[in-house]
């Protein structure tokens, strides 16, 4: 299908960052459109995701996903409206979840996209509870933190997409839960309006005595989404055959120089402590029973969300040095257009 | 049962070592032997063991195992054989695995002792490969570290008791094992006499170095018994889904200070790492499925035993300092008396 003259306006890598990304890292470009082959759609975006993965996929070092190019756009989760299709059961109007987010237009592969249903929920949903966060938040608890009943879990970055979630899910099946943050508002949210038991601002003082006082008793499962000091801390506070869900660690992925490890590593031995990393892309399969659990706790608002909207492409870079600093409470979302 | 006038030699805790612990911190003691009261054995010790996890308990600090007691005898493993007995089941000259090692005679309760059989290995291979270390190795490969077809297994401290079983047990079963040690003597047994693939001496230069040059494919199991630099250099070799039996960190037993933990820690979401600490003691119950694939492997010469043996109870503080030192290759023992 020939799109012709059609235009765009995307977000490209123009530099790999030194520590912290500056905007001169990112440009916007208008260009045009290719044209659709069979078995492409082409999308017209309204929301995309920034997460904090995205920052190591700056870097030109192998992970688990390839590093972005230089020159070209960024990529990253997705929401937006079917405009053209060249695909049976894709028609326009339909509202879509894909992987090329930070551009106005998309030329989307059929077989990576899916469609949403907008009636259950926002399509930005898709993009933050009901999508890779909140399933991050369900499998680190559940597959491999592996939730006990009465563990007393603990979670970092208590504030942000997944962390908001994973202490959510761990309250609702009956946890005491405690939680860490970057500022006293976000404290105030974990606590007040998200249910928390008590939460502790980590830039208060050390996080292994900030944690202490909050967790008198000790923790038996921590979901890390920051590194750094803050493991060091839990594993001080685990408790004998406790667990890690080691799932980011974003004090680190601006660092320019390896911060020390936990000097405490040595105690994973005498409490029998088990540290799993994960990636939540491995643990797809799990997706439908997540939904069943928390889906109606979404619906009925005894799961908050919380969300930092950014307007406009052109804001999106700033959007991603922002939640890396922590600037946002809850899923950090660009909105690209109207839905 | 009276016991007047038989008196004893044992070895108390003089003093808490700062560091590395010095002839000082023991004291060799006789004194009487207390009565036998119901249910109690008096047992002539034969050999005793030395153990890296001894130092902890030399320390006043919270394990799990309580601190030796200053001015108590210490404790640890041991065989020897009855001499007396108050209990029906237990006669004079048999051969008893028990926990009152450190002393000349051991008044111990016969539910804290176990009958060994010599006529199937001598005593003191109880303390040893058909043992707590045998076990500990069997443990850390398999319930721990999840040993699956096609690893590529690393071991620490491959020459010391724990490390050549759990080497040479992966090896047999089929697997490509690289070891690391602490002298030329020691690489040159773990090569060319317990059978690894490849070993290096990590005092020639970067352990993360010396690795990567002796499993130039990665690893896939760290069998991690000291801790440090190996640990980090483990974390950069592992490949996806590895995984690391934290069974020890005997680098880091007379550390006064906290050593730096791996930089590299993050490492372990991208890769989907696993670390788990573990303590023999609480799998006991693989001790019969461990004999029945270890034994026959013993008793055939196909798995190598190493030992190296102090003479005389005097000389035990030494043994456990040299141990500590690295001064072993195979299972420190000391022997106490006849068999």
């Amino acid at each position: 299908m020939s799109l012709s003259q059609t235009t765009t306006r995307e977000i490209r890598l123009a530099a790999r960052p030194e520590g912290e990304p500056k905007p001169s890292d990112f440009e916007l470009v208008e260009g045009m459109v290719d044209d659709l082959a069979d078995g492409q759609l082409l999308v017209r975006n309204t929301w995309m995701s920034v997460d904090p993965y995205m920052r190591g996929r700056m870097n030109d070092a192998k992970s688990y996903v390839p590093p972005f190019r230089l020159g070209a756009p960024l990529e990253g989760g997705a929401v937006g409206v079917v405009v053209a299709s060249t695909v049976e059961g894709f028609t326009e109007g339909d509202t879509v979840l894909h992987q090329l987010g930070w551009r106005e237009l998309a030329v989307v592969d059929a077989r990576a996209a899916r469609k949403v249903d907008t009636a259950v929920a926002p399509a930005r949903a898709y993009l933050g509870v009901l999508g890779m966060p909140g399933l991050t938040a369900y499998v680190g608890l559940t597959e491999i933190g592996g939730l006990r009943d009465d563990d007393i879990v603990f979670v970092s970055g208590a504030a942000g997409a997944v962390g908001s979630i994973a202490g959510q899910i761990a309250k609702l099946r009956g946890h005491t839960v405690i939680g860490s943050a970057g500022s006293s508002d976000k404290v105030s949210c974990v606590t007040d309006e998200l249910g928390f038991d008590a939460c502790f601002n980590y830039k208060d003082g050390s996080p292994a005595e900030l944690l202490a006082v909050a967790a008198p008793d000790g923790i038996d499962l921590y979901f890390d989404n920051v590194g750094g000091e803050h493991l060091e801390a839990a594993l001080r506070a685990l408790r004998p055959y406790g667990r890690v869900a080691m799932c980011g660690a974003i004090s680190q992925y601006n660092a320019t120089e390896p911060a020390p490890g936990p000097r405490n590593i040595g105690l994973v031995v005498g409490k029998r402590l088990t540290l799993r990393g994960f990636i939540v892309s491995d643990h797809g399969a799990l997706m439908k029973q997540f939904l069943a659990e928390v889906g109606p706790w979404v619906h009925d608002g005894r799961l908050q969300v919380r969300e930092t909207v950014v307007e406009g492409l052109e804001n999106a870079p700033d959007a991603l040095i922002g939640l890396l600093r922590g600037d946002n409470t809850g899923k950090m979302l660009v909105k690209i257009g109207e839905e």
